[in-house]
C-alpha cells in the first residue's frame, strides 16, 4: 500500500513578471544580506538593482555580499557571516543560481547557531553538531536548475581539505521563494540544455527511486519529467519563448526541488557528480548527458515493466519484442531533437585515464544504499568506457 | 500563462498502520492538551488510549480535554485554554474529526496570543486583532473528511450570538499531521458516503474555481477528484477494504486539504453550508449531494469545454450532440452506483418553506466573489425547488 511523507514548508510565488511582488511580500526581517556571485552577472543583467529597489520599497535595508564563486566555500561563508554580524542583518537572501542560494543558506545557519560552519557538517572532517535552526532565508532563483530555491539542500566546499559536504537539514528550507521565469529568458543555450536535462533527470530519477512508495512524490516527479521532456525541445529552439521557460522552470525549480526534497536521485546522478568532482570545469548537466544512454540501457533491463510504463508516459509505446526499452527510446528521441546526443566527453577534456578514479569516488565516498540499481566499480568503469567518444 | 502560489508547511506522515510512529516522531513540545469529542468515541474505539500511550513513549505528558461538541464553541475553547494554562501545556493535539482538530487549533491560538478568542475573529462581532502566531498544533485525523488536518482552516461558533466564524490564518497550519487510514475502517457507511462526496467536491470545486491559474493546485485537485471518484464505489461496497480507505483518505485528507488550503470551493459548497446552517442536524455531505445534480446542470452549460474535459478525466467521453454534459453524466453514474441519488431532502426533514432563507444566507452572509458562476437569490430558490423530492 502506498504512503505519503512530506515536508515542503517554503512559500512559493512563481510566475512570469512576479519578481515585483518582492516589494509587497511579507518578509521575515528588516535587514537582508543579499548574496550574489563575484562575476557581477546579476548587476550586468540589471536584476541586482531591481531586487535592491524592491526590497527598499518593502522597507528592508540591504547589504550586498558579492564574493560568491562557483562551488561556494566555507571560507566565503564565514566571511559573509562576519559581515552580517557587523551590519546587523537579520535574514539572508540568495539571488542567482545554486551558489548564491547555498551561500545564503549556510550563512543563515552560522548566523543563528554561532561558531564555525564546519562544526555542523555531518560527514568528513565536520564537527557533527546538530543543526537546530537557521535564520530566515529568502531566495530569488535566476537559473532553471537545482531546486535549492525550494528545498533543504546546501552544498559547501572546504578549500583547505578539498571536501564538498552537504548541510541538508530541514532548517534550511527557505521561508519564501520567488521564481520569475522572465529572469531566465537570457540564459545561454548550452546552460539551458544542461539545466533542462538536469531537471528532467532529477524528476525521473526520484520517480525511479521512489518506486511508488510516496504517492505525493509520484505526483510531483511524473508531472516534472513529463513537463521537462515536452518543453526541452521548445526552449532549446527558442530561448525567448516565455511559455517554454515557464514550463521548464516549473519542472526544474518547483517539481525538481520537491522531488529531491522528498527522495533521492539514482546512481546516474552520483556517477555524474563524481565526474564533476574529478573534472570540475565540466557542467553538471553535461556529465549527466554523457552517460545517460548507456546508463539507462543497463538500468532499464532489470525493471522492464516499470520502464516501459515510463516510456509510455513520455509518448513512446512499449514494444513487446523489446521489453523494457520504451524509456530508452523516449530518451534517444529527446537527445536527438535537442542535439544533446552530439556532446562528446573528448570535446570537454575528459580523459579515460580518470575513469577508475570516478568509479572509486562514486562507490567509496557516496556509499549508495537507496538505489534499486547499485553498480560495482568495475561496472561503472565499463559504463564510462561505453559512453566515451 | 500559469502561475504557482503555495504555502503548505505541515509535515505529513500518512499510511496504513503509521499511527505508531507517534511514539518516535519529533514533537513540538513536552506536554500536550489532547482534544477529543464528548461522546467518548475515541475512548470506545481504543484510539484515545493508544494515542496517550504512544505520546508517553515519546516522553510527552498529556492532559485530556474531552468536552468538544459538534460545531465547537468559543466557550469550550476558552475553557480548554484555562486548563492548558493551569496545567502548563505547550502544544495542542487534535484527535478525531474536524471539531476536535479545530478546537485544538483555536486553543493554540489563544494560548500563544492571550486574551479572548473572539478578539481574533475577523468578521461579525470579532475584535479583528491580527493573528501573529499560535502554539504548535499536532493532529491525528480519524475521519475521511475535512482536510483541516493539513490546512489552515478553523471554524468556531459563538453560542451567545449564534455566529459561526472562521479563523483561517497561516499560523493554524499544524506542525505535524499523522493520518492512518486503518483508523477509518470502522466509519459507518452513511458517514463514508457523506465524507467521500465532500472530498470529491472539495477537489472538483477548487479545480473549477482555480481555472488553471495555479498549476500546483491543478495537480492536487485533479488527482484528488479522480481518486475519490474511482474509489467511492469500492469503499461504499466494502468499508473494510484498506486499499479503498487509503485512497479515499489520500484524496480527502491530503489533496482535499491542499486544494482548500490554496483556493476556494464554488457556490455549490456555499449553498450546502447555508442549508446546514438552517438545518443543523443534516450532515454536510448530504446537503452537497441533495443539490449536486441540479447545480451542475446549471453550472456546466456556461463552460461546456471545461466540463467536457472534466468528464473525460473521469472516464465519461464528451458527446458533441450534448456539449458540456460529460461531467454531469460522470456525476450521475457515481451517484447511481453509490446510491447517493436515492437521498431525499424530505427524508431528512428539510422544509421547502426555508428555501428563501437558505438563499438569503448564501447571498447576504457569504458575499461570494471568487466563483465563476455566481447565482442570485431567485436562482438559488429555483435550484433548491428543482432538487427537492
Amino acid at each position: 500500500m502506498f504512503t505519503v511523507d512530506t515536508y515542503l514548508p517554503t512559500r512559493i510565488i512563481f510566475g512570469a513578471g512576479r519578481l515585483k511582488e518582492l516589494a509587497t511580500a511579507k518578509l521575515p526581517g528588516k535587514k537582508a544580506l543579499v548574496c550574489v556571485t563575484a562575476d557581477g552577472l546579476m548587476k550586468t543583467l540589471g536584476i541586482q538593482d531591481q531586487v535592491l529597489d524592491l526590497l527598499a520599497q518593502n522597507g528592508v535595508e540591504t547589504v550586498i555580499y558579492d564574493k560568491v564563486y562557483p562551488n561556494p566555500s566555507r571560507e566565503s561563508v564565514m566571511e559573509a557571516v562576519e559581515i552580517a554580524n557587523r551590519e546587523g542583518c537579520d535574514f539572508f537572501f540568495g539571488l542567482g543560481g545554486g551558489s548564491s542560494i547555498d551561500t545564503a543558506k549556510a550563512v543563515a545557519l552560522v548566523h543563528k547557531l554561532g561558531g564555525e560552519l564546519w562544526d555542523y557538517a555531518s560527514t568528513g572532517t565536520g564537527g557533527r553538531k546538530e543543526v537546530t535552526g537557521a535564520s530566515p532565508i529568502v531566495t530569488v532563483g535566476t537559473t532553471c536548475g537545482t531546486g535549492t530555491e525550494v528545498d533543504q539542500y546546501c552544498v559547501i566546499t572546504k578549500l583547505e581539505t578539498a571536501e564538498k559536504l552537504d548541510f541538508t537539514v530541514d532548517a534550511l528550507f527557505p521561508t519564501l521563494s520567488i521564481i520569475d521565469p522572465e529572469l531566465m529568458l537570457s540564459l545561454p543555450k548550452s546552460q539551458t540544455m544542461y539545466q533542462g536535462f538536469d531537471a528532467f533527470f532529477h524528476n525521473a530519477e526520484c520517480y525511479m527511486t521512489n518506486n511508488h512508495r510516496n504517492r505525493l512524490l509520484d505526483l510531483y516527479s511524473v508531472d516534472g519529467f513529463k513537463t521537462a521532456y515536452q518543453w526541452l525541445p521548445k526552449v532549446l529552439e527558442d530561448g525567448s519563448d516565455l511559455e517554454a521557460r515557464t514550463n521548464m522552470s516549473y519542472a526544474a525549480n518547483i517539481l525538481g526541488g520537491y522531488s529531491m526534497g522528498l527522495d533521492f536521485v539514482t546512481t546516474h546522478h552520483i556517477i555524474a557528480q563524481s565526474m564533476g568532482g574529478v573534472f570540475p570545469k565540466v557542467a553538471h548537466g553535461a556529465t549527466l548527458i554523457f552517460i545517460a544512454k548507456e546508463f539507462y540501457k543497463r538500468y532499464t533491463k532489470h525493471f522492464p515493466e516499470f520502464f516501459d510504463e515510463m516510456g509510455e508516459m513520455l509518448g513512446t509505446p512499449a514494444d513487446p519484442s523489446q521489453p523494457g526499452t520504451a524509456f530508452c527510446r523516449a530518451l534517444d528521441k529527446v537527445m536527438a531533437i535537442t542535439g544533446a546526443d552530439q556532446l562528446k566527453m573528448s570535446d570537454f577534456g575528459i580523459d579515460p585515464a580518470q575513469f577508475q578514479k570516478i568509479a572509486d569516488v562514486t562507490v567509496d565516498v557516496t556509499e549508495i544504499d537507496w538505489d534499486r540499481y547499485v553498480m560495482s566499480k568495475e561496472e561503472i568503469v565499463e559504463l564510462l568506457e561505453a559512453s566515451y567518444r
